[in-house]
């Protein structure tokens, strides 16, 4: 259960309103590398949570965080757009060039909630919560936290390099050492749970024997002149000390896929359909099936 | 460019066609654990990579390897649809429970692709480019792709259980091989660039100065009881080696936030526009913000 | 800013799971009737809440509930999800219909989430943040949370008689009175504000003359015999006092729109460019405009 | 069954095209406010109506009337993108500041539809039938729509407000009033039918006993300090007549969730499974749940 | 403008009711094959319509009837749904095998709207309205016209084929004659237009300079083995009889693609930007780009 | 199973790099005219392909040669973003007008992917693969590729013309030719399988008894003044050669629907339900189903 104290967590204070700024601080609100998604994902993956329950607690408790950092920058959009023209006749007069301001703005700013903050991108793209990530699996979970708050961390310092906002700065400051913090505190999970040696590969319960250990540590190439790019994933020992990386040329370990003809009712055209009790056109002729080799 | 060869990585065979399997299948295929996601990604990352080139060809070979697998799995969703009853009479006559076998179905298989693979998931839901994930950070995408074949290895894994058709189990266990060494390789960047310590936070190429130093190594708690759960993110050095972990009980730095009576033409009701030309109502008097506790 | 307790709101006890049941519930987690949207939209109307801020406060206490209520419902899914098969031959050895369990089953609930809940509904669609609504106008969002009150009070009578189970009931009996409070409480603000006389139409503050009051009060009838169906809505007092209802046949008030031909390198076929500089074709004849009366 | 006459409900004049305009308007045809959603949820109300036929009716004139305001809005979009710029060069050679049009449109306009409307909101977000909203229960319904009409009207005043051109402003001056009166229809059935006392709460077919009546009327505090805010919600006879209105400090019910420890073959890490058969790691102790006191 | 009758275009009969079924028809309404979709594509077709009026008239006359097959559909849900078990209970009394029906349902039609259809695909997917295309091309907008019916009349077979109800049979029936004549009016405008040697290519006006004739009507092989499937499209006059159809071995004309490193600012890892002022780690060397050859 | 060689299959040059330019190409990569779209579109034609082997082949080395055009169109996209401004300072000094650059760009190319292509639309919407359309029908799928190509080309064509950029322009006249090419192949397949006399009507496996044949060539017109748009489609022989093409007024061959009262537990209103044990109120009286006339 939640409770709240109406305060934010952090201070934020706008002194130049720029609705193009607005539209940008909007995905970290509601863009894949946003607020809303860490949110949700460290609350789905407490609630489903199975093990150990301090992992259940620490989830839990940034999460429950992440609620506030959604609410700061709701607050930021909402003071970055008072003052944010209205109309095209309001924008001409204040410039010359008219338009340009409204040009850059998430029209729905206006349009649609009166000057705040939507559960939207930097594009106006509705926020799906089919990014938020729970596995049911500690590991995977703790990767895909420590994803979420680096390309979080990637998205706040660029919007701090976009603003000069004394005010943003300050606020993103802020959210920059949370980040911080977060992708360590994931990582430092999977270092507590024994590391790359106890924890990979990604699921560890599973039987070894069930997957072919030929192919577990090489590096395929694909390109068809056959040189395959080196490096620490082409040899020495693997990250959990079961093989040898190697690399090798792939090739194709299984032949041509065969799938029978349609059944009569199943809505294909006739020509597919030879042997099936319909008679075959020219072109269903397997004798047909031409490999000529072009000039 | 690309270019192809007509043939299977590794061989697809279904002893005995299931539908239901097919269905499963196609989380593996358009699900966000899936192969058209990685494909993607590790592609586009690819074409958007800058700095050393090896980084690119290594990502564009593995990429490459992942349009070979979605072909598998399409393969082997096909071969499962082999059979599957094309009508309630059909399933009524196979089996006393009218319908058992269509219901499990994706309907979509039989009524829009004519029993073949879509680009969707186990649930229908069709593959959403979104998580498609490329930073322009190299290790915040090796961090990503990792996490993608953590959960694809998951997926698998829990896939290779829920069958025991022989040759379906053949498949995954390559595919579950080929997860194995996904995970490894790109983990393997990392180590490669110097590991934790030179690579976080991500960016490193920010300046320190930017962020609230105070914040940065705290995990907070946001429990009411001021309980925090312990473990290797509240002490010791931090994994940049750069600080110390502590623990800290999260506090409001800043007030209630303040937002600006909304303009005369901003589509707001008259009550929320006091001191903008409209007289308040009663409702609309900052007087009036009671806060009484309850009994 | 937030804090939470790790304590439910309510107990959630599951007598027998049901991974059909788990299904269902989804609907209430991540359906457009569920909490998710509720908790987001309440937050965001909250955060962008211009005008009195007593209005502010009740939509945050109130959006801070529903995250308990997200928790909850999503411990009822894992619970529900505690021994359900996980391969075609343990539901085959358990029941003699193959499959039974497995078909309505949310796949991703064992592929995905290993036994947890997701941010989806109960067809497994990802929660879509577009219906997070927040208008800036204090009646309409007060309506659109009634509405989503109303239609999540539906849900939850609906799972309240899909099941048996004592503690899903149980639940769910504490759950509906929480939408009966709610829904209530949205309408009290537009009684407090004045109710339909004061706060009709939404918005209330454009001016009147901005509308073509001829066309305000009458309910438009588009049968083609010329029927209208009657109620209240085409007699009497309109429900702001301005008017009277009434009922009319609607007419076509405009002629047919007429746009003008393509300009030359818009992408066009050459036949749809008659006077850009190029020569018509036989069809591109405004005389052909054929209106020839079948027999 | 359907008919049309191919004229404009009302007539759509622009005098000066804006392309900017253009992408506005959009939101009025595709967006979750726009005359798509309300059409398609009339008809789909109407269609699926079960009870008294005359609401039937009234939903299936109403959508149908819709129809003819999306046609009247996707004829204005194109009206406002004729003279358009068609490149880079164009635009500069009319305009100083290159690209100061370009930069403001919706690019598909041009890319994809060639000067026309698209099934699209202000952003370029495709309309989502997932607003579609029918909830079988007819007061629902009538909130629902006049939700609907309430944000559709606040967008129609915006664009109103937006605009200066005068065949534009008759033309949204003649919706708003439609909005009017929409708004009014649906809560006059509400009337009609009883009002809040008969028809709350919604189901109102819900035996009483099913709910836990001790939280039905009370308003929840989630504020750390206790406080609540008062108002219409927290005091008098609730709006049903069934009750009085209180308001409680909101406390847990219920304890802390307890889920079971993962199945061996779930695809968890071995860490997580303590007591299925796997040796627990030191992090998967209950005992090491450590709740510490932070200093 | 658009008028209705109330009554439907041909007679909807469901002697028994099928759940499953009334899933199956939901493809039919709200899949990317279904009746929303046309009929959406024809109205926004008709309103950006440029060129010639008659095609604008043909386009609107036949999306109006389009609006009458989806009520069709619609009412064939609705009538499906009828006698649908609401609980597990009563499905477990009605059938030895517990949720043998429910499993198959799509449970959004008890839980979201009361036995009615929705305006979603067969697996619960809603309409997305980025498959309504219109691309202001007449010739282009007939082909998708034609593939839209022609998937649609696919569909339409497949769920005649799947019932054996004789009223849904009836009304198939009567919409696979629909599809049939649908598929052929919008290729007969392509014909009246002088069929593919004046319509091909599409656009046709284009000047054909701006191609590189070279490779406008060669088919390009990238089967690493050099065989290129032969056919109708390898020899022969073209199709719009301006060129002879080859076939040729695709190979790269460009070479490797080369991207500036990221900029001080732009989020990279400071292993990304040697030469930008930052030192090159032992990665960052373009002479470490190492292309071994595996053994 | 899939190589590539790193090299472009046609140089990609930008000259003068134009970040509004790169949100446009994005259009190609990510929309629904794109690459994305059409490359995994004949993929999965190809892997579901049932029938003669040699239109699997052709689909197969044109899905491949597809993937070098995503690869083409991602390269120009980053190329075009070299030296986009990254703040609102930096245009701010570069040019007068503020924000003039970045008013027009895709943010994401910023702060989501650091100056490289994304797999979306010119709006910035994901893309979505539900438009990946394989009908298991071979002519369908023909036309549906023909569509996919001919908005492709049109689109490149419009990109053509959007820029002066000499790279550029050289760049999509290597892409126009081939859409030229692709859009003749896939047409010419239907013309080696008979042409549209054979082929005709989609699926032309079915019954045609199965079909009402009295409305199968027939346009039915709408209009309520009876007019109906001539041409092609209503006279002469259709084009299947089965019938010849009419055209008739649409009348309602059906009554109104009637829908059964909900059951008692389905959640709706009390009103609803007259008839099911609950009293009806005045509104729920059949008799009452007002049709009175306007005046």
């Amino acid at each position: 259960m939640f409770y709240m104290d109406g305060k934010l967590q952090y201070p934020v204070r706008v002194e130049k309103p720029s609705p193009l700024f607005a539209r940008a601080l909007q995905q970290a609100i509601g863009g894949v590398e946003g607020e809303i998604r860490v949110c949700l994902q460290y609350m789905f993956q407490a609630w489903g949570c199975r093990g150990p329950a301090k992992y259940r607690d620490m989830l839990l408790n940034t999460g429950t965080e992440e609620i506030g950092h959604i609410e700061m920058l709701a607050t930021a959009v909402a003071l970055n757009l008072e003052k944010a023209p209205l109309s095209l006749q309001e924008e001409a007069a204040a410039n010359p060039v008219a338009g340009a301001v409204l040009n850059g703005m998430n029209l729905r700013h206006i349009l649609s909630s009166g000057l705040a903050a939507t559960a939207e991108d930097a594009n106006g793209v509705p926020f799906n919560a089919s990014h938020v990530y729970g596995s049911g699996n500690i590991a995977a979970d703790m990767l895909a936290n420590a994803t979420a708050e680096s390309s979080g961390r990637a998205l706040a310092v660029r919007l701090h390099g976009m603003t000069d906002d004394p005010g943003m700065k300050d606020m993103l400051g802020f959210l920059i050492a949370r980040d911080t913090m977060h992708q360590q505190q994931w990582l430092a999970v999977i270092e507590e749970l024994g590391g790359h040696k106890a924890q990979l590969p990604i699921p560890n319960s599973h039987p070894d024997s069930a997957e072919h250990a030929r192919y577990a540590y090489a590096y395929f190439g694909h390109d068809v002149s056959g040189t395959v790019p080196g490096g620490r994933w082409t040899e020495g020992p693997s990250l959990d000390g079961k093989g040898t990386f190697t690399s090798m040329r792939s090739e194709p370990l299984g032949g041509e896929p065969m799938l029978a003809t349609p059944p009569p009712d199943s809505g294909a055209q006739r020509d597919q359909m030879a042997g099936a009790g319909v008679p075959p056109t020219a072109a269903n002729d397997p004798a047909q099936r031409s490999k000529g080799r072009p000039a």
